[in-house]
C-alpha cells in the first residue's frame, strides 16, 4: 500500500485521554458513552449544539444518573478539565517520528476545547490543521465530518490514512473512503459495521513501523 | 390539552420486554445498547441494514466483548426469542383501555420482528397501523421516521401522543413535533436533549388516567 499523503487523527480517546479528567470510574465512563450517544442523537434529530454544550449535557445526565451529589462549582472543575486534557504518554513522541508526513486533527470537540487541549499536550504547531465538525454542525460518522480533511489538505480520501481509538469512528471513516488505522488501546473486539481497518495498532508509536517510515 | 387523535407507541422497551429474551443481565444490557448505538452510527453513515440483521450484529458484539462462549445454535435461540418477545404485563390491558382512539405502532423493528412480537403478544387486531423504519431506510430518531405515523394515521402530528419508554425516543418525537408520553419504568433521570415529555407515566396503564379517558 503506497505511503499515505497526510495523516489525520481523531483526538478524544485518540491522542487525549478522556477519562484523565478524573479518578470516578463509573463517572467518567458513563459521560463519555452519554457525551457520544447525545451526538448521535443529535445529528439525527438535525438539532446541532456544539461539543462543549454536549458534553456539559452527558455530565449532569451521568451524575444524575449515578446518584452523586455534584455542586455547579464541581461540575465547572469537571468541565474545565476538558480544555487541559492530558495526551497518551507515546503521543508526542509518535507524532514527532510521523511529522514528514502533513498531519491534521479531524474532531467532534468545538474548536475552543480543541485548541486547549492541543495546547495542554504541548502539540502546538504539530498539526496542519485542526479540524472540528463545528465548521458542518453534524458529528461523526457523518460523511459530511470526513469531507473536510481531504478539503482541507487538497488530497483525495484514499490518499488520507485516518486513525482513531474508536472503532466507529474507524468504520465511518472508512465507509466515507479513507484509509484507516484502529488504535485499538482497550484490547476491544471489532465492531459489528461492515468495515475492517487496513490496520491495527496499541499505541500510535506502532504506526510509524506499520507505514515503514 | 385536547384528547390525541391517534396514540402512536414505540416497541421494544415499550410494548415489548426486550430483557425477557434471556436471564444474563449484563448480556442483555449491552446487546441492546449495542444494537440502539448501531442503529444510530449505521443512520449517520447513511449505510441502513434493518434491524433483524444489526440486532444480530449486536448480539455478536456484545458475546466476544463479554468473552462469552456461545455456538451458532446458541445465538440462533436467542435472535429467535426476538420474535417471541413478551410484552409487560400491563400492555394488554392498557391498550384495551385506549381502544377508543386509533393506536399504531411506530419502531425500529423489522416489518417481520414487529409482525412476531405482535402475534407472541396476543395483540393481532389492537393496531391500526404497525409501521417500521424500514420503509424509509433509517432509524430513530431522524424526523423522517416519525413522519410515516402521521401520513399513515391521516393526522397532525399535534394531534399524536407519542409514547415511548425510551427517553431519547421521546426527545426524538417531541422535536418533530408530536406531543409526548415518556413511560419511564426505571425511574430514570430525564435525557438531556432539550425536550420535555407532555406526560410522564411509569406504567402504560397510567395514560388513560392522564388522558382522562
Amino acid at each position: 500500500m503506497a505511503r499515505p499523503r497526510a495523516l489525520v487523527f481523531d483526538a478524544y480517546g485518540t491522542l487525549f485521554d478522556v477519562h484523565s479528567v478524573m479518578d470516578a470510574e463509573a463517572l467518567s465512563l458513563l459521560w463519555r458513552q452519554k457525551q457520544l450517544e447525545y451526538t448521535w442523537l443529535r445529528s439525527l434529530m438535525g438539532h446541532y449544539e456544539d461539543f462543549w454544550v454536549v458534553t456539559g449535557q452527558a455530565l449532569r445526565y451521568a451524575i444524575r444518573r449515578l446518584g452523586i451529589t455534584a455542586t455547579e462549582a464541581q461540575v465547572e472543575t469537571l468541565m474545565d478539565a476538558y480544555l487541559t486534557l492530558l495526551p497518551f504518554p507515546e503521543v508526542p513522541g509518535a507524532l514527532r517520528a510521523l511529522a514528514g508526513t502533513p498531519l491534521a486533527i479531524l474532531s467532534n470537540g468545538s474548536p475552543r476545547m480543541l485548541a486547549g487541549a492541543v495546547r495542554s499536550s504541548g502539540l502546538d504547531g504539530v498539526f496542519a490543521h485542526v479540524l472540528s465538525v463545528d465548521t458542518v454542525g453534524v458529528y461523526k460518522p457523518s460523511p459530511r465530518v470526513y469531507e473536510l480533511a481531504p478539503l482541507a489538505l487538497g488530497v483525495e480520501p484514499g490518499e488520507i490514512l485516518f486513525v482513531s481509538a474508536n472503532g466507529w469512528d474507524v468504520a465511518g471513516a472508512a465507509a466515507f473512503g479513507f484509509r484507516t488505522c484502529w488504535c485499538n488501546r482497550a484490547n476491544a473486539p471489532a465492531e459489528e459495521l461492515d468495515a475492517t481497518p487496513d490496520y491495527e495498532v496499541d499505541r500510535l508509536d506502532s504506526i510509524a513501523d506499520k507505514l515503514g517510515i
